[in-house]
């Protein structure tokens, strides 16, 4: 991923949130369509874009058809490039062997979101596939992150004591973390307690972030950072264009994600 | 499901975490052969239980066709039977949607299990569901719970306050939480925050809890509980008379549950 990352000069992660619904009304309402969808928007964004991260969801809820479509888009995505599943799993160790060989085995994901709040039982059983990577939730960039991330333990806030402890679970190569980037205040003192670890922030685009404070609070010298995008790419036009807009509205974000590299990276 | 409860003398659970590795040696290792598997082990034990949890884990392990297994194994579960996916999935508000089109719509499960970590977000938009329930981590039974759920956060514990809070954004038809019953010294302090809420309370057999503790502590006035037997049900005999020695143990469950609802549930 990092080799990719100096070589495109960007750090964005394409966020593929299909939501069947929206497709362009050339393409059909169906799991059929939803591939076709995928396969077109990898294709148009794969010169600016290092990750795909696919959420799971938006497949599971058109059953096992879904699930086939999202094991074929998997498929579309071409060698290199750092593919998570955004599946916020968690659970204890004999059910996150079965997630490992879901999304390892099964599918050939590099990565895969996981909620921290049954602890090292939920991210363990992943960490014997040692190439690939765990991305754990740290602190959301949903409004209500705040009911229990932003509570008080002790001196810190939850979300630095999940920081503080799971990154001693494994080392930063098998270990990532989601950082809202409407927080990018908080970059700093995530950076203080992470150095290391690459984080994906989503909540760039549609969710609303700003990509300089990102990457001004939270680049590290390897860039250290996976900046997700899905709907403003997604559905950047509506039309039989849609492809060729993606492509556009990608590119637009290498193009700033190219100038903050040079700016505040340090090979 | 208190109807059910209180027809069967039973708050049984069935878990349905079912390995295709351990399947008995008759039946085909293979999703075909988990189906039949699982019905049996239903239509086994279907006198004694009122409630059937599919842990979703195990069936995404097999890809689409594992996803196929699990929803007809859903359809295979009688009417009456309350139907948990175990599937502790928690996300933000438009993932969260799609999870519930999955789970509530695409296949018609009566609850799901979610996780607390990102807040109110992860819970609502399950509840424009009025039939539905939400099945929520509070304490559970491994060992590295203890990384987060019991930190303290100001005068109580993580799990404590992830109890209170929640509790404000439903009702306790609408509502339930996953308690650990190896913490059965906790099932007071619980009670106290949540009285007449129902808790699925995992960890009995395999995992080690004591029935007639949770009864004495868990248990309120419309018995609030279900208690969940995975392995011990499933995995009673490896040969071809499975089915039959699982539904020996599940009628031991459900004589023990008969006795304690005689002791501890007031009508």
């Amino acid at each position: 991923m990092k080799n990719e990352i100096f070589r495109l000069k960007s750090y964005l992660c394409v966020g593929l949130d299909t939501d069947i619904t929206r497709l362009p009304k050339h393409l059909p309402a169906t799991p059929e369509g939803m591939l076709a969808f995928n396969q077109q928007i990898i294709e148009a964004t794969a010169d600016f874009a290092v990750s795909y991260k696919i959420n799971t969801a938006f497949y599971e809820a058109q059953g096992a058809e879904g699930w086939h479509v999202m094991a074929e888009t998997l498929k579309a995505i071409p060698v290199g490039k750092f593919t998570i599943a955004d599946a916020k799993r968690g659970d204890i160790g004999n059910t996150v062997t079965q997630y490992a060989k879901a999304f390892f085995e099964k599918m050939s994901f590099d990565a895969i979101t996981v909620a921290p709040y049954m602890g090292a039982d939920s991210v363990t059983p992943f960490l014997a596939y040692l190439d690939k990577t765990v991305v754990l939730l740290a602190l959301t960039s949903n409004e209500t992150a705040q009911d229990f991330q932003t509570l008080p333990v002790g001196e810190e806030m939850l979300y630095e004591k999940v920081l503080r402890t799971s990154s001693t679970w494994a080392n930063p190569s098998q270990l990532m973390y989601v950082v809202g980037a409407t927080k990018a205040t908080y970059l700093q003192k995530i950076r203080a307690i992470v150095p290391h670890h690459f984080l994906l922030v989503p909540g760039v685009g549609a969710q609303g972030g700003s990509l300089e404070e990102v990457a001004r609070f939270g680049m590290n010298s390897e860039v250290g950072l996976l900046v997700n995008a899905s709907r403003s790419i997604l559905y950047a036009s509506a039309g039989e264009d849609f492809a060729g807009q993606a492509r556009q509205e990608a590119q637009k974000l290498q193009q700033e994600m190219a100038i903050t590299i040079d700016k505040y990276a340090q090979r």
